[in-house]
């Protein structure tokens, strides 16, 4: 049975939580992110749409110390204190390969056809849909009472070889750390446009 | 004022609007969407994350019978009919020069400096950062009580030509019809993976 919405707007305190009030931190509490919270976010973001189900995202939890060490090397030098400061960074990954998955992910046709052969539209398919994913995982991880930093200064052959060795069609999107925001590591929110600067209604 | 929301849960009802119970729609109700709701959606994505505040969508949200006529031409056979029916279809698309806006949009330093001259990694985080904006779109438009339909069926050099001929620096990402769904449209949700089957706690 299909549940609709329609017309009915979230509470103005969860709009708040997942956008409005949301900020993107650079520091972090000492307080720990259990693997049950890592689940939990998994389980609302794999339900976000990705085109054809195809479900690029491959992600590693990045939590112990040695992993944390590993992932610090691999990161700018304006990156390393948060990213060891950080409970978890999330490494949002995607496979290029993803098409060997959609017979059981989108059983009611072929669609592994559509892709084969077709190795630049997969990785631009892949990138896409993975970067979408990663937008669902920070939107879930908000809505569970956490915070997200998301980066993208690191460098990318660096992380791939030390977290996707064994999976050499794996790619790294980008990296978000995951975890209970230091209000006092953030400035003063940037200025946002208005609708008719960057939106047209045609 | 920073407010947080620490292990404070969005509740089920609205967990279940934007993520568990949404679903991508193909076919739509005869109900108009406002242009006062799209300008909503655009207030509330805006606020999502993007690497330096680059903010590099562009979206034409497509309305008008003639503007459908001209996004019609250019999409897939498959999607012909569910634009034509859907009461708006936002082109998600993206400024690859992005970086003349940054001097307003991220003020505390140079960060136009960082992409002039290169522009490969212009493309590449406008990509990336228009597809976090296209996920907050949909999150948004959901949040509202409004439904989406994400599609990546369609030419995109024939989509630049038809609606971004004047910006010759714009690209498109994806597009996304929004409505009320209609529940006859869908079919049965197809599978999502287990934590296990694409994540990893390292």
């Amino acid at each position: 049975m299909t549940v609709q919405f329609h017309d009915q707007h979230l509470s103005a305190e969860a709009l708040d939580q997942i956008f409005r009030e949301a900020r993107s931190y650079n520091g972090w509490l000492d307080k720990e992110v259990s693997d049950e919270q890592l689940h939990s976010i998994y389980e609302l973001m794999k339900m976000g749409p990705t085109s054809a189900n195809m479900q690029p995202a491959r992600v590693v939890w990045v939590k112990s110390d040695e992993a944390k060490a590993k992932l610090v090397a691999c990161v700018s030098e304006g990156n390393k204190a948060k990213v060891e400061a950080a409970p978890v960074t999330a490494i949002i990954g995607y496979d290029i390969d993803f098409h060997e998955e959609l017979p059981w992910l989108f059983p009611h046709t072929d669609a592994k056809s559509w892709f084969e052969g077709d190795e630049e539209g997969r990785k631009e398919g892949a990138f896409r849909n993975s970067a979408l994913q990663g937008a669902y995982l920070m939107i879930a991880a908000r809505a569970l009472g956490l915070d997200c930093g998301p980066m993208s200064g690191f460098d990318a052959a660096a992380v791939e070889k030390a977290f996707f060795a064994d999976d050499p069609r794996h790619r790294v999107n980008f990296i978000c750390s995951i975890g209970y925001g230091d209000k006092t590591s953030i400035f003063g929110r940037s200025p946002r446009p208005d609708f008719d600067k960057f939106n047209e209604i045609a």
